[in-house]
């Protein structure tokens, strides 16, 4: 047997929060469309499976009361607009971008991730959110975020719909007959009619079938409701489990509720987020670490915590008494039970657990060399506790060129990284199939 | 006093309907990305203002019931997509796209255009319409189409909403200071809040101020309702008159009424659409055109004609009869009148309307050299009859190389057209300046 291959994808967020002031990061990562443009050609160099860009439609926490000014994560290009973007500049690497199901309108989203499908030639992916930051809905018409679980039906509507869109036209829909002047095959097209609890559309959508059948569709709900909808639909998961029997657990469990939604568990990649801090010894790691969190300010990393905190206000509290319990959340939920674990498996004060999270929003952090990394990437590849991870880097483009640099050739010494990409599609890199058009699959059903 | 310039944007539709049928014609124009980019790229090299593309979000005319399997004008990208990606591969062109008021979400649009304005360096343009097709109601959980006078309505609501929203942030409101790690000035972001009839929205805009301070307003509507949203709020005015004196009084209604918005009139350019057929000699344009007309076949140019007919089936006539009178159509309004008008000025029947239509959907066609072009060109710009022209391709690429290699030199030789970008944005092409932040107004007003 084969040597089981790690996926891995190159997520973007802002970094650390303190990642930005350190004398080599590049400040402007944010809005710099040349410094986008070298991140996606050096992961393309290091034969990354995609490159991962998170959203929110809106300034999380505001900008009027309790505005925070050493807040880094305020503006960034709309994601799926920045991916086409890459396409023109890429070549092989996958390009995902997130949108929300809960302000979106299916034909607007099947449209816009198509079309990337089309320009890239097949590296599209969407990652499904429904909005976790109770700001979105206002600046949507509605005066509150719609309520966990009915997010989650409305997203499962939202995206067996897009599903029906992208099959609206079977392959070899578009003849292009210059001598006949039959421009297409009317009995290849098809409009969805669909009519459901949240959404109504017609349909066909004006692209044809897209070079990877549809867009790869990744996910990140870790909540039972999230999970569900994963196993269901997703191509890619991207988690925050932080050890390996808690990676063990949730692969299992995923890949079983894949199974018993009929699909194939191995076309179904689970990617937990990993934030390596490189050095060239462990040392140099360390350093680079203790650089961040010195210079992490309190008031950034207990508001970013706030985040979790079920409403509960914590910078009104003493930061040095350990994590109280917290109410319930109505938005990332599973992050809440994870980080509330991790404090109170170790005794964290709220400004201990601040720190923490402020590392990697609650993501796996490992502070070492390349060998010590890929160590760990080996260990858990081969505990069955994932199939790759997200890798995120604490600021711009230092950490990932090393990561690239370092870490890869690392990985592909040891036989469990691809040396180069295996095709020309993110589908290709993942080993997933293009889906059969729901209208061929008919046809053939009911021809034989 | 230096001789007026030329505004000159290229338009991308699928061209003629029997264009890409043609020898020499890329069949697979709608779909290709290289054959976008080579466009862009050919219009870049020619110096052209911009590029245009238009949109629909639907299938015009349905895949179903009365399908036309030789229609043409089926699929395309996004065009907001696609001008994102084009943005990555051309350096001083504009990139204007499309997209509706009426099924879209200001948030979403102020974010996209905005998005592409960063990612561009300042060469992003907004198309706004309000749809003309009753099946994209459909696609959007809508039974019918809004009303004629309630969509503007709404699109000037919208267009308000993406103007606040493009304000979110004041110049400057980005320190980025590594040593304090203040990283934006709250003082200078402001929420929109936002309340009117058919939106509510808070902002701010998670974006900067755009390199543009906003991206350019282009509008379409020449009806009344129309052309008083165009005078309102639009930098360019895409337009459809074919005779000098209707060039005339529509170039002075605008210009009046732009005066009368309290807007400077040489800041809001007209250019009407323009198909120039062209040929190394007439001889050789008018055996092109013919071509074209040949192979148009009637099923579908009047096909064609039907969506300006206001409901009235023309396929069900016979076609040697003049063209009926026709109900009064809920869309495209001012050009059902123009087509009308130039029917029965020379008398046509509903197949030589059909054929007229079908060129270039009612715009101007010139058949001739780049000198018969250039100087109809000349005569319009010197009678004030517009500012400059949208120039459409019957087929692509030869149409839009001819224009560039011989068309453009000959209103360079007249000097009536640049030799080189003024600047580096849309804006700096046009001649029109960066709107003044409106916060920044304020304060200044206040300080004064």
């Amino acid at each position: 047997m084969t040597q089981k291959q790690l996926k891995l994808g190159a997520f973007f967020s802002s970094g650390h929060p303190a990642g930005w002031r350190l004398p080599e990061a590049f400040p402007e990562t944010d809005m710099s469309f040349p410094n986008y443009m070298h991140m996606a050609q050096t992961a393309e160099r290091g034969k990354l499976d995609c490159i991962f860009f998170q959203d929110t439609v809106g300034v999380v926490g505001g900008v009027k009361e309790n505005a925070t000014p050493t807040k880094c994560r305020i503006v960034w290009p709309e994601p799926a607009t920045l991916i086409a973007a890459l396409a023109a500049v890429t070549k092989n690497i996958g390009l995902v971008s997130t949108a929300t199901t809960t302000y979106s309108e299916p034909y607007t989203i099947a449209r816009r991730f198509g079309s990337v499908d089309c320009i890239s030639n097949g590296r599209a992916g969407w990652n499904v959110v429904t909005s976790q930051v109770e700001l979105e809905a206002m600046n949507f018409g509605q005066d509150s975020h719609m309520e966990h679980g009915a997010r989650y039906e409305k997203a499962e509507e939202f995206v067996d719909i897009c599903f029906g869109l992208w099959d609206s036209f079977e392959d070899g829909a578009f003849l292009r007959n210059k001598e006949t002047g039959i421009f297409y095959d009317p009995s290849l097209a098809h409009e969805l009619n669909h009519e459901g609890k949240y959404f109504k559309v017609k349909g066909p959508l004006n692209l044809p079938r897209t070079p990877q059948g549809r867009p790869v569709i990744a996910q990140a709900g870790s909540s039972e409701v999230g999970i569900r909808f994963a196993a269901r639909c997703a191509d890619m998961i991207f988690t925050a489990q932080s050890t390996i029997p808690e990676g063990q657990a949730f692969y299992k469990k995923v890949k079983e509720q894949v199974a018993s939604f009929g699909r194939n568990p191995d076309h179904v990649k689970i990617m937990p987020g990993l934030m390596p801090i490189l050095g060239a010894t462990r040392e140099e790691a360390q350093e680079t670490y203790d650089k961040l969190v010195s210079m992490t300010l309190d008031e950034v990393s207990i508001r970013s915590l706030n985040h979790y905190s079920g409403g509960l206000d914590l910078t009104q509290l003493d930061p040095d008494i350990p994590l109280p319990d917290l109410p319930p959340a109505n938005t990332a939920k599973a992050r809440q039970d994870l980080i509330v674990a991790k404090a109170r498996a170790e005794n964290l004060t709220i400004r201990q657990t601040a720190q923490y999270v402020a590392v990697a929003q609650g993501h796996h952090t490992v502070v070492g060399s390349a060998s010590d990394v890929a160590d760990l990437m080996q260990a858990w590849l081969e505990a069955g506790a994932c199939d790759g991870f997200m890798l995120m880097s604490p600021f711009y483009p230092v950490p990932l060129e090393r990561i690239v640099d370092h870490l890869v050739p690392e990985l592909q010494r040891r036989g469990i990284f691809r040396t180069e990409y295996e095709g020309t599609t993110l589908r290709d890199s993942l080993g997933i199939p293009v889906p059969e058009n729901r209208y061929t699959a008919m046809a053939k059903a009911k021809a034989s």
